[in-house]
């Protein structure tokens, strides 16, 4: 499967020239699979609830959708983006798939960032799986690549690649993906943005380094810190369906599921 | 807290040549805690089950054990060594921790790597803590890595360091150490072996690189590939104990247990 990330830099506020932009990239790349960064065509730095509810759509609705399906459809592919999403329960930080039969399939961020909190409700998406052509894809947005049970529960669900839009600040995560794919055996798209954003006093700087690992952590590509740029990768799913270490270690079928019960447990906050 | 590793060449069948090695590495740096290889003492390459019993001992018994508890009586430390255990249901690679007072310790390694599962039965040991002086510990064997239910268990007991004894033949694991110390704010000591062993048709090289991490996955000090060391580093505890990422964010009190159902499910083998 040829798939995609695209890495560039939003304008805040400019959800037409961000959606301009993206085309054009995608345009350049053909692909049968793009990941796009969370957020991509509003910008991350809200300040406001208002600026939040003017940026969202309804799923399946608004012109990023329109846009962005219609692509699909005539170029025969899918994308994953992230957007501000409107529901009736209030705002998610979430992301869609859409392909070029006109299905769409939503997950809403479970693990919220920083203030993420101030304006976005926690995300209430089982972590399931989309079936496209031959292979099972899961989404997980940005800070869920902390918690290895976000990764884990897609693998187990039976993810060959996790489609992974980001808006990341913090140097971490890019090698943390290697272990994600390491303990998983699949496959991992990272699409991330560049640039500062400033807004009032808050502000970031996004770190780059968009990247693609195969199933054993070895990093197919990684992008820049600082450039807009679409890569594509031919990737063998049959891959990630193997997980096998060797002919006496299976991955998943090693673990040891009666010894793992702390799993369950919640903690709030600082630990006992 | 003053920890070690010893980094060491174990020499297949000569436990009290390896057992004097160690123990003079350990007295020419002093520590509150040591962490050996896996197997320090009998090596790793069994070929028969009559080898694996005639290398194994009881806890609490046998040449290994009284050296070690004499050790930590004398020196007033702790110290956890990989042996092979002699238990009434048949043999277990093992880890013990001892201390001064006399206290020990057992873990049963519960992901065997490869042809382990020949000679050693899968480990039945909760992935609790031991509490240590003002720290708690928790201890894992080598493939124990990969599955990052063990470290998180460990982790949600409360354990501030992960005493990780391991015979690394792979060259995933020292990398996906820091992710394990990133997603768990933990410290972690990964004490390996270094050299060849060959034994009959089989054999390993292992791959040193014994290393210790902080509690935000940057590495304090990781050895070469194949010398012999002994590497003691101060670390602060209550780092551990703080697992806030910024004002909002919190590892533990941030999981949302109720979206990971997937994680306690069994599945043989190749996923379907």
């Amino acid at each position: 499967m040829q798939v995609a990330f695209v890495q560039m830099e939003p304008r805040f506020g400019y959800p037409e020239a961000n959606l301009e932009k993206v085309l054009a990239m995608m345009e350049s790349k053909p692909a049968e699979l793009y990941v796009l960064p969370e957020l991509f065509a509003s910008g991350y730095v809200f300040i406001s609830p208002d600026e939040v509810a003017k940026a969202a759509d309804k799923v399946g609705d608004g012109l990023v959708y329109r846009t962005i399906a219609d692509f699909a459809k005539a170029r025969k592919c899918a994308v994953i983006y992230g957007f501000p999403e409107k529901a009736s329960e209030g705002y998610f930080n979430s992301s869609l798939f859409v392909d070029e039969f006109g299905n769409h399939k939503l997950y809403r961020k479970i693990h919220l960032f920083f203030e993420e909190k101030q304006y976005f409700l926690p995300g209430n998406s089982p972590l399931g799986t989309i079936a496209y052509r031959d292979t099972k894809l899961g989404m997980m947005i940005c800070f869920d690549w902390i918690f290895p049970e976000t990764a884990r529960c897609l693998a187990l669900a039976g993810a060959d690649i996790i489609c992974h839009p980001v808006n990341l600040v913090m140097s971490y995560c890019q090698d943390s993906m290697k272990t994600r794919s390491i303990e998983n055996r699949i496959f991992t798209i990272t699409a991330n943005r560049i640039g500062e954003e400033k807004r009032g006093d808050k502000g970031f700087k996004f770190t780059g380094k968009s990247q693609i690992t195969d199933c054993e952590g070895n990093v197919i590509y990684r992008a820049d810190v600082d450039k807009e740029e679409i890569f594509t990768a031919d990737i063998n799913i049959e891959d990630a369906r193997n997980k096998r270490v060797n002919d006496l270690n299976d991955l998943f079928g090693d673990r040891r599921v009666e010894y793992y019960n702390r799993l369950g447990e919640t903690i709030d906050g600082i630990h006992q």
